[in-house]
């Protein structure tokens, strides 16, 4: 039972019952007595609750959130400041000691409701005591970590990095999402060089951020460090395998996320929480000092909350053969826009429309890519190999250490075949062919993510089932080594969605020229 | 001006002036006008206002927050959601989206108060974006930063550590509250054995925390990093010099600040902000690792929330001569104890009188302590005279670094001269033994500070006051080489304070045992 105490200050006076729901609502919390705690909750979809992570409007969300959290911090009521406002209305603002130290703050907006078990909370926004970091998104954090490389004036200067933690940070150890790994890891010599660019242009390291294990996910989702909270839409998943360096970005921690796309782990990201995303060119940035997972389609790239802090970080890393300029010819393909959800399918022909009307994409195209039904397969194959082959060793000798989901994708991956492998590469190569000669160096618009961002209550059936129509579709830039470009430009009942460019090989600098006018 | 947006959601009937009312005070947060923003909020003592700060009460306290907070982040609204309670009250709850990233909460209660200009706000809880970690706390943090030495099964098993920054951590160089010494400063080796000895014992570093620059003040105030929270008292300093790692414990960042104490820099933090704290018996614990100050004084200590955790601490690190038993026997002194300020005076008094009801100390007696007028003095010559030797050369070769405070106490501590130095270090000696034979084992009680925490807004002959008038209770247990204890057991208006016990030289452990039969 929570310990009683008289309320520090009354106005007005002191309705019954008032004080007794309030207590019975925090012997709740004591015990998560979830039934109780739904019902101190006033029913109907006007009912608020907000935290750090959001606000949540309704109380069925309300009430979907306690059942995914599993319990609140245990805490003790320090204060209470009533204020009675109408017979039917009191707000009750108290201030609590969480047992693992801080200090926590309440304001409920309480209401006598006729109907109900007599005064329910209409509103509330909570606010615990902060940690030190948000382990979920950081493994380590400075200020800042590593200092600019260069003195004031760099196109970066003042710019904050979250690397993702593949890349090597001079005298920090590797840990790909696995603290087994991170643990028997030595510290790097050198920053990896696509780290040093930024810093050799002004921007400084703000830490180390989470990313799926061995990077071989699209979720989001850790389970030794928990998942990064979607900075923009509270209770979904936050998209990976960058998934701490996005929402460091999202979240305002970091402005530039140093990361990595294979199979679109910074396109899915940058989708789901509403960012700025650049996947680039295959080979266009030097991947030394980074944790390949299958080099064939690992690329680096960054994600940001706007155009010319990305474009910024582009020109300072990319080679020359990636500044290329490139002939703004849009087309989209009926095929691809049809694997994703019916939502994101009127999302971005709305969009489309839009850019269209407003003369900043002239007349966008439909292209026929051809028969592309094995390219998804030879993809996951190739990809499969080489993720088997960077990191069998290690997982063969370490059992029982990788969640299920990514063991079991390295499980499958263990069992291709030579053969398998080298006859996907072989669909690949024509592939890759196809593309080229179908797209002409024209920009291919396609949804970033087959939806928006899953909730994490979602059950692992329907985010698996989001995993692969996403893939279905970043798979294409995979293939033909393009870069593809996320911009924040579309929008499903109140969550982002990214609208992706595909240009050709070498085009990344132009594609952010070319969206940069796509948001005012 | 703010970019008005309709409500999101409204229940009831939206009343005259309400939305306006909104609209001109997010307008006046941009302006930072201090007079609209002041008379946005109900007057009197009843109107609140709370944030990750803590909660202020009455009208005054929150004018004199926003004068010293010096404008708030700009922000776009993104959902307004009005609950109208009644003809006189609405709830607002409000989103919003800081320019630097992320996302801000807000609940007010609005009321028309027709003897105002027309709705204020009578209540509000203020939730910015949290930053990726605070810095004025922390200059480094991890997950953990330093692993434990030791598996599962020490005495500070699953304890975090707060390195105040003056430690050696291996891999980290030392940067002692200033930005340029730490640029030139060179990564260590190894660990300090201070920390060995913790990461030993089970504990792993949470992070490395702000110190007064050169640990030279007892304020904790940093120019270059800012001001760590008081954990305890919203609006006060939070005492330093062990500033970062206090407000870190104090906040429920980490459980254990490891910290140094020259004159105070352990006692005063812990007093201000409510935690337990252990000066160790001059040489107790090896100070090798140590960025020193004045060696003659400084000693090795930690902060912590709970007695027992400061045992384990003082436990895992003490040398087997600082594991001494004790006479149960108290004293105070009159001299000492009206040098605290008058509020302090009432509740050591009522406090030792409350320990003595319960047969906690016995009879306490009275002692004198002889002439100490020279005392202080000599004190702080031998500690300027060590401080500018191990000091002078950087602080001349970087001139206009420091702080004009700490700078101006350097500039002072240069003009000693050798003579100046033997003579005070005569007067210690005889002090020292003056004491010893006073004291004859017993321990005295005292305030561990001669005031609760100043507030940051006084001016700085307040907090000099203040400063001089601790410094004078604080330095004997400098002269004598005394463990000094200071329990959290005093309370001034709300505000903590600690009861200090110094004991002979060796009682360090002993000194804890008793105090934790002083808090249920």
């Amino acid at each position: 039972m929570a310990e009683r105490i008289p309320p520090t200050s009354v106005t007005g006076e002191l309705p019954d019952g008032l004080i007794d729901a309030f207590w019975a609502y925090e012997n709740a919390l004591l015990t998560n007595d979830l039934e109780a705690l739904d019902a101190a909750f006033a029913p109907g979809n006007a009912t608020l609750r907000g935290d750090a992570g959001g606000l949540l409007v309704g109380h069925d969300r309300i009430s979907s959130f306690r059942g995914a959290r599993g319990g609140a911090p245990v805490r003790t009521i320090t204060s209470i400041h009533v204020r009675v406002l109408s017979h039917e209305y009191a707000l009750i603002v108290s201030e609590n000691e969480p047992r693992s130290g801080g200090r926590g703050l309440v304001t409920q907006l309480w209401a006598r409701h006729a109907d109900a078990a007599g005064w329910v909370v209409e509103s509330a926004q909570v606010a615990g005591a902060p940690a030190a970091m948000n382990t979920a998104i950081w493994r380590v954090l400075g200020n800042p970590l590593v200092a600019p490389t260069t003195s004031d004036g760099g196109a970066l200067d003042g710019e904050t990095v979250a690397v993702k933690d593949l890349f090597d940070v001079r005298g920090f150890a590797v840990g790909a999402g696995i603290p087994e790994y991170l643990s028997e890891a030595m510290p790097a010599d050198a920053n990896a060089p696509a780290l040093a660019a930024l810093l050799a242009a002004g921007a400084s390291v703000r830490g180390i951020a989470q990313t799926d294990e061995f990077a071989y996910s699209i979720a989001g989702k850790n389970v030794h460090y928990g998942t990064p909270p979607n900075g923009a839409v509270p209770g979904a998943i936050p998209g990976g395998s960058s998934s701490g360096p996005a929402s460091a970005v999202a979240t305002g921690h970091a402005s530039i996320a140093l990361a990595t796309d294979t199979a679109g782990s910074i396109r899915v990201p940058a989708s789901y929480q509403g960012l700025w995303g650049l996947r680039t060119t295959h080979g266009a940035v030097d991947s030394a000092g980074l944790l390949p997972l299958a080099p064939s389609f690992d690329t680096v790239g960054w994600l940001t909350r706007s155009a010319p802090v990305l474009r910024a970080a582009a020109a300072s890393t990319l080679d020359a053969e990636s500044q290329q300029p490139v002939d703004a010819q849009f087309v989209i393909s009926t095929e691809l826009l049809f694997a994703a959800d019916p939502a994101m399918q009127g999302a971005l022909v709305d969009a489309v429309g839009r850019l269209e009307a407003a003369g900043l994409v002239g007349e966008v195209g439909v292209v026929d890519l051809g028969d592309t039904s094995g390219f998804f397969d030879a993809f996951r194959t190739v990809q499969g190999a080489e993720a088997w082959r960077q990191h069998g060793e290690w997982i063969t000798s370490h059992p029982g250490v990788l969640a299920s989901d990514v063991a079991s994708r390295f499980e499958t991956a263990s069992t291709i075949t030579d053969d398998a492998e080298s006859s996907a590469r072989e669909v690949l190569a024509a592939a890759r062919t196809q593309l080229d000669e179908a797209l002409a160096g024209r920009i291919l618009l396609l949804p970033s993510t087959a939806s928006t961002a899953p909730s994490l209550t979602a059950d692992p059936g329907e985010i698996d089932a989001a995993r692969a129509a996403t893939l279905a579709l970043t798979c294409f830039a995979g293939i033909g080594g393009y870069p593809a470009l996320s911009v924040p430009l579309l929008e499903v009942e109140g969550a982002p969605a990214g609208l992706c460019l595909v240009g050709p090989r070498g085009s990344d600098l132009a594609l952010i020229d070319l969206a940069s006018t796509f948001i005012p």
